[in-house]
Order: structure tokens, then C-alpha cells, then sequence
């Protein structure tokens, strides 16, 4: 299969359970909305060693905003719903509520999973919070130094996917970086999904396990250009970097529609000679996402 | 005390004791090594509940990088070099190993205190690594699928100061934000201190303690001018909004250069009514910054 | 009438016709895009002294684009269709045709004016340009050192309004800026309109004609807060800045929906007290916005 | 001539000889003084057909400008005095004037010669502006509805040289355009030069004549990628896109200064092939900058 001459490899991309929470949040300015969201994604680019995994979905109009102000949704995600409410209280409350002119929304509130994340940050009011009816959502309004910061009682979460991938593998490094920045933008259109990696991606694609006990990731040699001399690296020579991009989103049809359109923004950089994807023989969890399937 | 007109009251911000270590950035555009530094501090702006607090110091010039590549100097700061050592450890490889083009330096080569991160980091490379010199260090090569991945084997930290801080008070929201921003701006030119807070500034200053036992730290009422009507509040009625600036640094010095610069460059913005600091009376910690002496 | 607790001053803004043509410019990513409207866009803030009125529009989801690729709208504007023609193809040739990666397509495909620019700039090719059928638009491509450029034959353009306006009035600079700010922000979400000045804002509001007969515009010394002590300033002592938010558009439908966008987004910064608009009493255009009528 | 694995072809830039102003702008933040400085220096990238060359020389610290805010130095360039007086008169009082909350300083304050804009700019004031000493440099305050503008009275300017530059040549066009952004971002840290075409970059770099009368400069076929099938292209497979970088200075040192920056910086980035330059062999002007020498 080619796209715009591009090889796209028959393989899959293997993804794993996750539970996301969805999170929106309204500023100023959307530059003010970014600043928030930047911190409270930041540290999170897998649960390896990050605390969650986290990063910034879309930009929101105003007109979809409950308060008429530009916002971010963002997305946090853990393994399990008890460790996810604590990163919700913890960012929130350290990144969001300390950010200027924030104020924080439920960005799945037909969830049937729903955290009281604002009922709890209410109570850095110290008596002086309100509950509250403020854009048809039941909000607490804490009295901080700058105002008054408004934040949903509730915040939903679901049963999500992490790990939705795939590489980009190119002549060369730069290649390969604007064809992954270009896939990024693309995805940043999309609803439902982030790429949690910085700047949305990966320089240092992982296999599972590794000749160190200690470690439960290492480098993926098989694909690593200046192990071509070994023998050690399997990719032919007219490839010399690959960038992975990670996707993780609330359902599986959102990673499928964000590794579309990610791929087909990647295939049309010069230098892009090969999209393939990250798998590691059913090791790693049940979503499995071909790649000839979904752009077929 | 006036600076352009903006009253500066006779008090003082009180700091704590805290670990600061201290990493330089490089990748192939700055805008590169900004997508890596902000990742690796992100969700960092408070021990209270992040795992670190952490920021972006400044912009390297290439003619100050060990390899000729822009770069920013980050800081990560905890309460113990054990605990800061795992930051380190965690946030240097899960965000900066993992962003593209980057390469990692010591940025506190003279320390006495040196973690060796990077000697620790270089077995992601799974047999692969290489001890090498480069650019005059010390640094393990790792192979990643972008290419080589260089961090240097020994991270230096020191004992420096968290809570260094003063208010900005103002008009209305906007005039203490901008001003807010104007002092971060400053500050980001200066060496050896980060503002950790989200885009630098705080929106909900805190005092320590709370009604409620479960909360080590609640809104500061006293400052809220919303509660100006309950008569909780303090503040005149001239001022009706105030941003904290929090700054860490690597010395005493330091943090009083980065607030002078800070506060003067907030006393420039039109609405400014005063600034002032936060302190606890001593609960929090020995090291007393008092603003007179400051901009004496 | 009152917006958010904001007086909206029962006034008019007065525009004028002038020639608007409306161009795509598409790119590797969304920044190089930008690049290249900002220098095409760049000196025209006003046809008194600039070679034409340019500016953003918004930017184009890849799903709108002709190439899949991710854009941004331009708008240029002249008094007469002549010189219209002149800054698109000096505009385009010198500004666009050189950016990185970009392609150029026609924003206004259905418009009865039609400019042969890409056509014309198609010279550049020196007789190795070739014309063709490309994404269903005729255009023609140009060999040059990075690539190929494309442009589209044609260029559309329409009999629009500049000079739709309104004015932030508030307690102080700070607050008109962030305002200003918010209001930009949310003229960018509209289609069909742009805001010509530095950031979208005018800093310097002016009256037709002066006291010098050299000088066609100058300063509004009604609305100026440092003349306040002199009598010379009508405005309250409460009003201490106020920016200007200056629209062109391709249709009179365009300008009010961005003049109601802008100012609602105005009106929630705090310390903003009133919204008024700029007229001379009929002697610049014809085209009257009443602000009641519009935000009614 | 080897750097860092890429050829430096032995061959020179040929610049001409032009009038260079330089304008240092201020505001509250930096980035209001970038917004300000990108809007006039806008449609400047070549004077064959834009109205000048203009372009942002580097950001200014606190501790260098008049009066304490974060600045930037911007160029503006024509042929002669005469025009370049137009310039500034045009693009200072259409861009910045206009800009929120910009000052306007004298760039070259020990120039021989001297312009006096500011005093030219005074009367928008319509008889309220004021001359004065502001900062120790001779200004006039415009009142403006959002405050005062302040600009110096005398802006200098000097003999310069326009059309330093280099190319870049790489085997795809992601690799010769990360380069570039690169090589701009070093130069950016030089003083006294800019790069006025989009983002620094030119795409399309030209010869001068071609087979149409009416065009004076055409696509340089000889360099074209999309040429090689045709024979015309003179460049070896291995080159399939190539940037060039355009430098404009206040002398001789300062672009040799940013081409070897710029140059060092680009041959850092894999996937660069080649490095040459732009000449025409004396047609176009007498300044001569050998690589080889500059690098040497």
C-alpha cells in the first residue's frame, strides 16, 4: 500500500486500557487557556515513570465553551480510576486553579463515570467557596487573590486507549520531525484524542523489556540508523530516522480517525520514504489498530 | 517606598530550604529545546501536590552550549536530593530522551553535589550505549530511532531556596496580569532562578494552613478582594485583583536579583497600585527577603 | 445598554468601500503557513499610508484546503481594483512565492472579479513553469530551488467595507490591551473579516484631517486620557485607555458578526467600563454599524 | 572545505551596497514589541518589489533599552536616503505608532546621519504632542487614546550592504528547511544584520534577467530539484531542495559575522549536503564575501 508514494507497511499498532478524563478549560485569552493546559499535561508523557499520562486535545471556539471564552480541552489518563481522580485533583489543583483568569469545565459530562474533583479543590476556599449555577453547570466559585476561580463539581472520565501509534520513518532526522510536526498539527484538528509525547512526539521509540532486569522499556535497537554498521539495526539504508507518534483518545474510533489523518498530513513531506507501527506480539494490550485497514 | 508611582510595602517574602538541580537543554531550533524543557517542568509548580517543582530558567545562546546548539536551562527542585534525584531521573527520561534532537548537559558542572543521571539513564540503551567524551564532557550515547541520544553522565545540584515571592497588586485583573507577565519576562533574563507557577505567575496565592485538617494550604481571604463586601477581605477597595510571582533559585543572590528586576518591571504597567510579599510569619522558612532592602 | 455590566454608548462605526480580495495560502505546517501571511500581510495597517489594508483572516482546517494541507486566509485591500491588482501579485510574488513550502489558492473562487496573479507570476518560471489542473483548481506551477510552487491562474476578489470599528474604553491600559486582546481572539474564530492594525488593535485611534493642511488624520484629542487635566478630553476620569479594533471585510453581514464577537469578548475582562465606535459624522464613508442594532 | 561533514562549494556571496536604518522598538512585553515590530517590517523582502527590505535584528535585554522594557531592534533598508526616509516615516507611523503600548528609539543614535522622524511624526498630535527629554534621548510625546506615544526625535541611519547570503542544499526539502530555521535562529543572535525574506528563509532564490523583458529577476533553473529529469538542473541526485538565506547588515563584519553563523548552525542539522552562494558574477554589486574565507 503507498500513499502519496509513501509505503505504508502491513502491520499494527497495539494499544492498551486506559481510563481518560476529559477537561476544559476556559481563559482570557486562548493564549492564557494554553499556558494552563501546557502545565497541567506537562510531566506526562507515559506512565512508565510520569505520574499520568497527559496532554492537550484540541482548542475550543467560544462558541462551544459554557462561558463564551476560548479553552483547551486536555486529557489525563491512568492506568486505573483511583490513581486517575488523584492526577485530576492534583493538576487541577496545583496547574489550573493556580493559572491566571482559568476557570475548569467537565469535558465528558455524559460520562458515566464522574469524579467530584471541584466539589473536593473546593475547599482551598476555607469556608468562603459557593456552589453554585453559573452556563447551566453546577460549579463551585472559590475566592482566590485574583478573583474568583469557577470549577465543574464534576469531571467524567472513560474507559479509553493508550498507546494508538505509528512511526514515520524518513531519509533523514528532519524529515522525519516535520513530517511528525505536520502529523501532530493534523491530529491537534482532530476531537478526542492526544499525542502525549513532547511536542507530540516520540524520539525514542521503546520495545517492551530489555537485557536489564530494572528495566521494563529500552530502546528499540532493530530500528535505531547508526546501529546499521552492527548488523544490529534491520531498516535499509535509505532510512536513517524514524519519529513515533503516540496517540492515546476516549474510544477507539477517535485513535483510528487521528492515525488517518496523521499518516496522510506525514505522507506529504518529501524525504518520508516508510509509515509503519509499533507492536509487540500481543505483549502489551488487545487494541490492535492495522494500519492497511484503517486507511483503507 | 515608590517605584513609578506604585507603593512598595514595608514586608518581606519568606522562603524555604530546597534542592535545585539544574539542566541544560539542546536541541536543533530553540523552539525544539522549548517543547523539551516545557514537558520535563510541566506540572511543577508546587511541592504541596506536583512531584517536583520545576521551571524554565532562561534561553542559552549557542555560543554558551557545550555543542553549539541553542538551548534552555531548566531547574527541578524537591525537598531532598533523594527525592531529586528521582525527579531528575523520571523527568529527564521520560521528556527529554523522548523530544526530539535534544541532547542533555550538566547545568551545575562546579556543584559539589553530582547525581549521575545520565550514567544511570544510558542502560535505555540496552547493551547499545556508549561512554564517550563530547564537547569537552562527559556523556553517555544512547541509540534512539531518531538517531543518538547524548546526555552527560553527571547532573550537579545545590542547595538553594524555594517561596521567594512578591504580590502584584492592581486595579483590576488585567493590569496585575499584564504587569505579571511583564515581571516574568524580566525575570526570564536573568540567571540562577525560575518562576515554577503556570506562565510564571500565580493566581491563587495561599497561606499556610486551612480550617479544614486535611489542607495544608488555603486561599489567602485576606487578599481576596471578592470577599470585600464581608468585610473579610483587607485590601482597599482601589485594589481589586493581585497576582504572586513565586521564584526559586540557586542562591540568595539570585532570587533577589530576579524579584528586583521582577518588581520593577511590574511597576512600569499603568494600574499597578502596590506591590507587597507573602510570609507566614516565620512557619514557613528562614531565609527572609524583605523588599526595601531589595530595591534599596 | 449594557453588555456584562459594560455601557455600550449608542453610537455608530463608520465605514467605507474599498476592494478586498481574499487569498489561501497553504503549507507544510500550520507556523510556515503563518510565516508567510504574516509577511504578506505585514505594512498594511492603513491605505493613508500603506501600499494597501492586509491582514489575517483566520486559519483553514486541512479538510478546507484544496491540497490537504493546513492554511491560512489572507485578505488584501485597495481603494481601487487596480491597485488591488498590483499589491496581489507584488504581495503574493514577494512574499509568498519565496516563503518555504507554501502554495497559493484562490479564496474567493466565486466571486465575478477574477485577477490573472498566478497567471502573471507564473513568468518567474522563466518558460520552465508549467500550467496545469491541480487539487480541481487551475494552477500553475514554477520550478524553484526547494521544490515546485504552486499558484492558482486566479484571484478573486470582492466590493467590501473597511473601517468597521469599536472602541474599548476602560480603567486603565492593561485592561483596553487584554480586551483588545480577547476581542482579536474571537474575530479570528469568523469568517470573512480581518483586522488590519499590529496584533489587531489601534493604539492611536484618529480624527479625519488635523490642523496641519499636510496632515489627512490625526490624533482623537477627544478620547486622549493624558489630556484630561488640559479639558481637552471629554471622556470620565473613570476611563483612563481606551484601543481601537479597526475590521475590513469581504460583506456587511462579515463585519457585524465580527464587531458582535469582538465585543462580547471584550466586555468579560473586568475593568473594561464602556464600548463605543469611530464616525465623522459621514465624511469618510457610507456604511454606518449601529452598535445597537447589532449586538440587539 | 569540510564542515561538520558538509561541503563549503569555494565560491562568494555578491551583495550591493544599500541604506540601512535602525529602529529600536519597546513595549510593555515582548511579545507586543515583536507584534509591533513584525507589522512594520512586513512586505519587506526584496525592493524589487516591495516598498523596502525590512526585518527584525534581535530581541533588546531591559538592561539596554531607554527605558527599561524588553525591546527590538528592527532594519529597514532602501536604496537611497531619500526612500528610506519615506520608510521610516510610513512604516514608524502606520506599524508602531499604531501599536499598543510601543516606544519608538533611535537605533543607530551615532550615525552620521540623521532623520529627523520622530519630529515629522510629532505633528499626528495636531498640537497636544510635546518635545522633551525622556530616558536622556531627545523624544516627542504624541498623546494617543491609550496613553502617550513616545518617539525620538532623530532615527540613524548608514551605509550598508544588502544581499549577503548563503544556500543551502540538502537531499530533501525538510532537511535544507530545518536548516534554515536553524541557521536564522543563529543569526538572530548576531548583531547588526537581518534576514528580511519570510521566517528568514527565501525558497525561491533567483537570477538576475530572464527570457521575459518585462521581469527582471527569474527562478535560478540551474538550482532547481524539479529540473534534474530535464537537464537543466546542474545539480548532482543527491540534492533535491535547497534554501537560500539572505542577510542584510549595517557593515561588511556584521554579515560576515552571521554568515558564519548562520553557516555553522545549518551544517549542524543531518541531511545538509552542500553549502554555496548567490552571485552573479559582479553584475549585481561589488561587496564580495568568499565562504571560504569567512569560514576559514
Amino acid at each position: 500500500m503507498e500513499i502519496s508514494g509513501v509505503e505504508i507497511e502491513d502491520t499494527f499498532a497495539e494499544g492498551f486500557p486506559i481510563k481518560v478524563a476529559r477537561v476544559l478549560i476556559t481563559a482570557i485569552t486562548e493564549r492564557w487557556a494554553m499556558e494552563a493546559a501546557r502545565e497541567a499535561t506537562g510531566f506526562g508523557t507515559s506512565v512508565i515513570m510520569c505520574p499520568a499520562e497527559a496532554g492537550i486535545e484540541r482548542l475550543a471556539r467560544r462558541a462551544e465553551t459554557p462561558d463564551g471564552r476560548p479553552g483547551v480541552y486536555i486529557q489525563i489518563c491512568n492506568m486505573s480510576f483511583k490513581n486517575l481522580e488523584a492526577s485530576l485533583l492534583a493538576r487541577i489543583g496545583q496547574c489550573v486553579l493556580t493559572a491566571p483568569t482559568t476557570a475548569v469545565f467537565n469535558g465528558l459530562p455524559e460520562a458515566e463515570k464522574q469524579f467530584d474533583t471541584g466539589a473536593k479543590l473546593k475547599f482551598f476556599g476555607d469556608g468562603f467557596q459557593k456552589e453554585m449555577a453559573y452556563c447551566d453547570r453546577g460549579v463551585c466559585s472559590i475566592p482566590v487573590m485574583s478573583g474568583d476561580f469557577i470549577v465543574e463539581e464534576k469531571m467524567g472520565a472513560v474507559d479509553g486507549i493508550a498507546g494508538g501509534n505509528f512511526y514515520i520513518m524518513a531519509e533523514n532526522q528532519a524529515a522525519a520531525l516535520m513530517a511528525a510536526e505536520a502529523a501532530v498539527d493534523a491530529i491537534r484538528e482532530e476531537e478526542g484524542t492526544i499525542t502525549p509525547f513532547p511536542g507530540g512526539v516520540v524520539a525514542s521509540g521503546s520495545k517492551v523489556g530489555s537485557r536489564y532486569k530494572f528495566l521494563k522499556a529500552s530502546t528499540n535497537e532493530r530500528f535505531c540508523p547508526t546501529l546499521q554498521d552492527e548488523g544490529v539495526c534491520i531498516l535499509p539504508p535509505s532510512i536513517r530516522a524514524s519519529y513515533e507518534v503516540v496517540i492515546n483518545g476516549v474510544s477507539r474510533e477517535a485513535i483510528e480517525r487521528s492515525m488517518r489523518s496523521g499518516i496522510m498530513a506525514a505522507c506529504k513531506v518529501p524525504g518520508v520514504v516508510k509509515i509503519s507501527a509499533g507492536n509487540f506480539e500481543g505483549k502489551l494490550g488487545p487494541h490492535l489498530f492495522k494500519l492497511h485497514e484503517i486507511l483503507g
